[in-house]
């Protein structure tokens, strides 16, 4: 099966690469030249590239199957550009970090025109290409239906984990990677959820291991008596732990029951760097965390988990700042406290 | 009626000042000869100090009334200190921030001395001398009211808020300002609940005046589209705001759901400093907060803003800086992602 | 001067009130005659109202002053059909709790009319007839300045709060309950985040008297071993307190650093109910907090207490139970632990 | 090597089925004999058992193991029994759930008898048979050396996951599944920190697919204009998915950011009963989750993830009740807003 890739960076790259590893082919759009003369060489006669559209969409067997790997921000110009040199039953795939409420609105801006619309969200990172890509897919049966040759080496497959138990027969899509979530946006609506999760979870571990890099608090602790503005410990002997936090996190991986692929990363990146020395802890935050929370309240339903850990990353970038101030402020309006010097 | 005071601190001093104002006497002890003189030239004869602990003692009627206002981490051994030198049925206040915890268990050890502990937790702050001080006592029935006289004389008064719908008659106790908890600890306890409110409280109206501060995000927004790793703002023209905050505080005052004494310091604080230029915002805690959490915790209890606000605070002073790092590294991991340089 | 009030309901009947008693005049209209004619017997000449938008028009002086005060989702539509019957230079208020989007929105579409928008949004609930409306105002300069008599007022005037330490001279409009906060939509800009402030203070309180509600948890405890799926109270004698909590709310009124008007009317609630027996607990939300945490989410800053507030109104109405359901599915599967019954 | 085990319920006699597997013999203490016959009719001349704990004692070699596996609450009375029994050089190890407080005072009342104690926090639940335990272990350096054999048995191996990148040579014991992580306590420390972790992430989960749970909100809807008191959803059309949530779980196991064992489990349970119909959704918590909260806050780490997660489990048993009835009394007294009755 042949598919049309608009994007070829990183991840827009390894979707070829998986797909032509499995027998696929693949036509390529890119702006920048020497990206599609790299994965040319890399990947022979089973893949062309083009820096022209219409050259691109030419090449293309009918229907037309064109997946738009770009950032958000830019895919909805390249969306009403293709469509416009594309015919009825061609297929477009926005398979970048979209929105879904945009997703709705270019479904039903093409649909007059014939031309199917699937939004994907992917998630695997860099290590989609050898671990494969999660997809999460929205739109309708029938496009999605036809696209399941490409979908199936694009992800990772049964064997990348143990089948669930009571799970037999011919493994679901689901059981192999990837699934049909509802009609449009559906695919990047549960992708969006997915990060949501990704934020509390990360943040689940990164609070505990703080308590653990903080056990030492009472290490020498001398009464903290300093002021009437700090609180005392009142059992020092309770924190005089010296805690190996990478060790911690590659003994968890094994057996205990918040082993995950998150600490699989975590002690990785602890083994390479274990003071964490090479981050400065301001954290960016991508969109589906916030849309998240958004949809969250938009449809009553408490996040309270979820919503922590997107604050703090707005913390974590010194967003607070002002309101702390302002805390400073009120705490000597009332009891004449001065604010404690750093130490 | 006479009250015997150690410590004459800026709290201690203004009991002192509000009892000898409506009548009655006082003596203290204070190792800082000059608050005595201080206090003495300014009181006249209603009231006389010493630095000698058992002078302080033989100089007080019985049964003795002994108010100790001293920082939390010396009450204990000043209480173990003078009741050496007690009888059966004098009385010892801690009037400081003391656990309720602490309260308990010197109420047991005093007992069999016949020796009555009475816990008051008292709010007011700079403005207790005019504004007088919220009590909330713990103890036994008898000593309490023994006391009833000074709390009086402490207390705000019935005239210091408009009367409850409903409430008639002569005012409560309550109503003046002033409540018997409960036994031993209670005082503290209602104190410490009083303080985990406020900080939740105060956290409110930070967060929601942050808001205020940052609604001309918007104005100059020219896409943000600098990285991925930021998420564009969609409507940067609904928040083109400038909007005074010194102003809103005050029109807030009058009014409006959210009037408060809080939001009076907070309108004052910032007609003085409208930009908050005299704080840094690292905020302080000081007990009070923690405990309520504690107990929270204890006993079952949710409290999630009052942690919320507690956590921001412990944030302030960069206390989620390795957590906040480990989120980065954990960002490079998965996602390639590396942290945005500082704007 | 003149007031022109659509919508005779509580909110805009007061507000008629208050400006009729400070002097001025207004006509009203409203689609329910009987409150048009008990206004019009209570008010005498200085009202009239009738049933008819165009009647209601044309009986305006120039330039007219038309505040609509009937609920958001009705605003829009009757805005735009009074819209139809005025003339450049005429003013439309919406009082109502529109969000501020719209605001912008509306401004825009009635500004090539020559139609001043004018947002105010406006709190004091239930109580704003005799206590004053404390008014948030967005709009042209212009046409603010120009209602000044009306909202001077509306609102509660200077004498409502004492004044803030270091403000002299003819109290500014703040200090008499109305601001003037920006261009369209900043009124209920501010409103908005007055309102996320307002769900985080009630529920710092709501937490904190629910711990001390519960203060008696560990009379006659047991000690817990029910199961190993809960956690013994390791001080049963910390929490045998039975605390009067009505009594608690009254002395915190008067000196307490949390004194409010809130605290107020949730003693007068509590001296009415002591128990809440007339209440269910499921607290609705309407508006205001969600568009405070969206638009905090917009600019980036962080709200975990007045989001964790908004979320705990979600719970209370039973949202969480398919994630508590979740959780006690996921415990079952790593710990083969079932759920308790209900005690 | 020689283990004895107090306490043949599952955890204990799955542990003892792992060590002799791997070649080493138990000796058990357990009151229940049936517990006794079934496990020595499993594994034959390899274990014996015994109702007899002077009996348990004689029969082991010094320098004697004795690993005590029950609850939390009997714990200490069983250690105290035993180590009456034993002589220097001797160990006990705590593998149950006590907190790591309770470790550092056992560890000083047993050091001047000259017995070792060796506290290990064991993860892995109704799984840790066949998939290996996790044991994070506090204590002495030497006895924790003398224990690698057993320790190595119990723990589930290196090929248990993927090595770390970087890691080479021999397997470090965290490689392998378990860890010293310190002196006494430590063990559990880690341990608590490990199951505070566990909530968080679970609640991550748990929230985000109550999201997916609630994702056809707009489907049907029809204004929700049945009261000011509720917030109309403004874009219904962007709520209209009927998710397969088990499906969803499934299809995330496999190259997603959050595959992960909770949910393999998560899939799993959602597998056998789709809806959740078997759960009522009261979810218990079971004392490391609190003890977490509780060093976090001694330590001043802020945890708003990991405390929202507790304060959930609190909420879903119905604790938030009274707070919710008071929010309700609040908007009563100043809105004049009744509760709307449950749909």
């Amino acid at each position: 099966m042949q598919l049309g890739m608009i994007g070829l960076g990183r991840m827009g790259a390894n979707i070829v690469r998986r797909i032509v590893a499995d027998g696929h082919t693949a036509v390529g759009y890119e702006r920048h030249a020497p990206l599609i003369d790299e994965l040319s060489a890399e990947l022979d006669a089973a893949f062309s590239g083009t820096t022209d559209l219409a050259e691109f969409v030419s090449r293309l067997e009918t229907p037309r199957v064109v997946w738009v790997m770009i950032p958000a921000g830019a895919t909805g110009a390249v969306i009403d550009q293709v469509a416009e040199l594309l015919e009825p039953g061609d297929i477009i795939i926005d398979g970048g970090n979209s929105r879904y409420h945009e997703d709705i609105q270019r479904a039903e801006r093409l649909s007059p025109k014939g031309i199917h619309y699937v939004d994907i969200g992917t998630s695997g990172g860099v290590f989609g290409r050898t671990r494969g890509f999660c997809l999460m897919i929205g739109g309708e049966a029938g496009p999605v239906k036809y696209l399941d040759p490409l979908l199936r080496s694009i992800a990772p497959g049964v064997d990348a984990a143990p089948r669930t138990p009571g799970r037999t027969g011919e493994p679901s899509p689901a059981e192999q990677g990837y699934l049909h979530c509802g009609p449009a946006g559906a695919g990047h609506f549960v992708k969006m959820v997915h990060n949501g999760i990704e934020y509390g979870a990360m943040a689940a571990y990164a609070e505990g291991l703080n308590i653990l890099h903080k056990a030492d608090y009472g290490t020498g602790y001398d009464g903290g008596a300093h002021s009437a503005e700090e609180t005392p410990l009142e059992h020092p002997e309770y924190y005089r732990y010296d805690i190996d936090i990478p060790e911690v996190t590659e003994v968890w991986r094994r057996g205990s029951v918040v082993a995950s692929w998150l600490l699989d990363l975590t002690a990785a990146a602890l083994h390479a760097d274990p003071n964490l020395d090479s981050f400065g802890g301001r954290v960016s935050d991508s969109g589906e965390g916030r849309w998240t929370i958004d949809a969250a309240i938009d449809i009553g339903v408490p996040v309270p988990v979820l919503s922590a850990a997107l604050f703090q990353r707005f913390s974590s970038r010194g967003e607070a700042h002002y309101a702390d101030k302002m805390l400073s402020a009120m705490r000597k309006a009332f009891g004449g406290h001065n604010e404690l010097p750093q130490e």
